[in-house]
């Protein structure tokens, strides 16, 4: 077999057989094929789409390009949760405590932000002292002790993804359903669990904006997960705003704590607690995702997520008491308001483009070598629908330096469509669900 | 500009300018665009194509991206021919001499074999040492003494197409009519030329099969020469069976000398007379093309294309002695005759598949670094037409190693379609003509 005969019936829409797929996975992650063998196959498949079959092929190759964790020896169900990514996006924060506190084992391998999106890592990692690096042998203790655990992609874990990812993000061949559903399910595959929970955006904020795509996307990650003998639902959630009020680091950090001190916004709150009722559900702790519901609700309102959370924090070496006391995280030295420049009702709102802000603050990556600044980050005070008169803040902006604040004030202030008269109605916060 | 941008925009099939063309090529030349962007953008121009201003965007890169070589010193029209490839296709060794002796320039940069098709450097090689890598000095000098001089892609030529080219052949990217469009003309363009006369193949022994993607290639490089201020002409030719009688190096090399003394093949000859004729005319070396053949055909019976073919060797540091004594050239050490299956009549041929078994036997490349047998080669007896007893010689192998024989025999018998009746008509020698 030869990676130039592949490129060629890919190019030409020919279907791949699964040694094909395994030939190019295997060959391409031990260097025999070189990058821009690779690079030409990809376009050719981004192009011409893979089919079901391919697609399986390509995560099952991927799944084993390395190890497939293996937590027999920590007792009870692993259930995991994975967001397709957007702005104010922080719920693995929430659910991850809330979840395990509820009696099952959160093994989570998170990524770190790209792009107009925010990871969970680099938010992680403004809590003091956290360490999201840990060995193997470190996250099943952590898990074993206290059922949640939340760190970074190892080498160990599907290293064709990692080096594929790489590939894909320097030639213009990330966005492609099939390559996103293989390179996510892959990872999450390799964690070893027994049940996932999808949260597949949608909206201006989202890697898809229109929700056909997003709905394909789910259904094709829910299909390959239940095809690997998974249990897998997927939730097409909204993402034409940002979730809740603070996007950022470390003010998200704090509005998670808020969440689990009882507080917080009610978007965020309302799809933490669904997303952990389906957990519970799929991983056989409720009967139903009403009593997942309120086994979620009463772990937040006991204090036992908060516990949780700050039992984890510990473990994985990090400043606990940033949960009491949100202020020992790192703060931005100044804020500035965006006011509107018009009065009316918010109508629209570029998500995507707030999301950009961030980075250009110095909170994001361009690179992934970039350095960040985790106490930087944006504060949103009007929703769709919502009144606003002329001067009134749209976002409060939290910075260090002001080198490129005109720029964020501008851009965020186009942000905003605002209107004359309110909008026929709000996005929904959950558009529908897949795969029960 | 970013190259991850302009890949980003091949893919979804956006128009390129000027300038994001040049940036690719002008930045993959000097390596600052790495293999793997080059090849993924290659990919998606392949898939969704280019048009006919981007097509001469790219020539213009790639033509500037080195030297255009400046003739102005040497006197009269400079003229060339290039031929897309096929087997047996020899005619550049006849034309080059009757159209110098003829009272032109001949500046020819050629190329090496590669898969089932011949190279004219290769040939050349085959005559004891003849040096085809001259500088462009030497070049200039072979020039202005004789009216011929064929040489390699010197480093000054077109760079982008040199390392293009070898990136598409990895990629599976060599099939598409622009880009074969935008390489051919880039080199021929840079030899400073005022003429140029295409020989398009068409058959099952071109890389272009269908005569309608043959024309579309001519007619694209027909203007695209035409846009540059060259007079360029297309003669779409058969290649549908081998041309000539010969396939290989030394045994082409001979068949060549045939012809200048007045012999040979006659679809070699009439070929060669048309080709030459066209560039007598568009040379401005005659008033019509009918004019142009008399002449061409006049420099063979008188014999100067054969003493000019003789100086062109010397100066280039041949051995011009195998014009008078062929046997002079390397010869195969064993023959072997591939006889008909059956009785009947030759209906069609397999010709790519014929030019392949040449490799088999050593005389080609499967990679560019290999070295070939000059000695090697095919003869084949029958045409697409002609009537075969079963057992009567469909070709004769010249060999040197017997180790790939059965494998050679078994290939060139299946490339002949032997059928009860004579077809109804055979292929013409020239199809049709364009850019007159």
């Amino acid at each position: 077999m030869r990676a130039v005969d592949l490129i060629r019936k890919k190019r030409d829409a020919v279907e791949h057989s699964r040694e094909e797929i395994d030939f190019l996975v295997s060959g391409y992650t031990r260097g025999e094929i070189p990058d821009y063998q690779m690079a030409a196959w990809l376009m050719a498949a981004w192009i011409r789409g893979l089919n079901r079959s391919e697609l399986a092929s390509l995560t099952e190759a991927m799944l084993y390009s390395g190890e497939v964790l293996n937590l027999a020896r920590i007792p009870g169900r692993k259930v995991d949760k994975h967001s397709t990514g957007g702005v104010g996006d922080k719920t693995s924060l929430i659910i991850a405590p809330i979840v395990a506190a509820g009696g099952l084992t959160v093994p989570m391998i998170s990524g770190r932000g790209l792009g107009h999106t925010g990871g969970t890592l680099d938010k992680l990692e403004s809590i003091p002292g956290f360490n999201v690096n840990l060995s193997l042998q470190e996250f099943y203790a952590v898990l074993r002790e206290c059922g949640m655990g939340l760190i970074g992609q190892t080498a160990e874990i599907a290293p064709a993804d990692k080096k594929i990812y790489a590939l894909r993000d320097a030639t213009s061949t990330v966005e492609n359903v099939a390559l996103i559903c293989a390179s996510i399910m892959s990872k999450k595959l390799a964690e070893g669990i027994d049940a996932l929970v999808l949260d597949v955006k949608t909206g201006s904020g989202a890697f898809m904006k229109r929700e056909e795509d997003s709905a394909l996307l789910a259904e094709l990650m829910v299909e390959t997960g239940q095809r690997m003998g998974k249990k897998v639902v997927a939730l097409i959630t909204d993402m034409n705003q940002p979730l809740g009020r603070m996007a950022g680091h470390s003010n998200e950090v704090a509005e998670c704590i808020d969440v689990l001190n009882g507080g917080g916004p009610v978007d965020l709150l309302a799809l933490s607690i669904e997303l952990s009722a389906w957990m519970f559900f799929l991983g056989d702790r409720t009967k139903s995702v009403d009593d997942g519901r309120l086994l979620a609700e009463s772990m937040i309102s006991s204090g036992h997520a908060k516990e949780k959370f700050k039992q984890g924090i510990r473990l994985q070496g990090g400043d606990e008491r940033v949960v009491d006391a949100p202020e020992l995280l790192p703060q931005a030295r100044s804020r500035a308001e965006v006011s509107s420049p018009s009065s009316g009702f918010v109508t629209a709102i570029n998500c995507e483009q707030l999301g950009t802000v961030l980075a250009t603050l110095g909170g994001g990556r361009e690179k992934k070598e970039d350095t960040i600044d985790h106490a930087v980050g944006l504060e949103f005070h009007k929703r769709i629908g919502d009144r606003v008169e002329k001067g009134q803040p749209l976002a409060t902006i939290h910075y260090n330096s002001g080198a490129k604040l005109t720029e964020a004030r501008s851009v965020i202030a186009a942000s905003y469509e605002i209107g004359r008269t309110a909008p026929s109605g709000k996005p929904p916060l959950i558009h529908r669900i897949l795969g029960v």
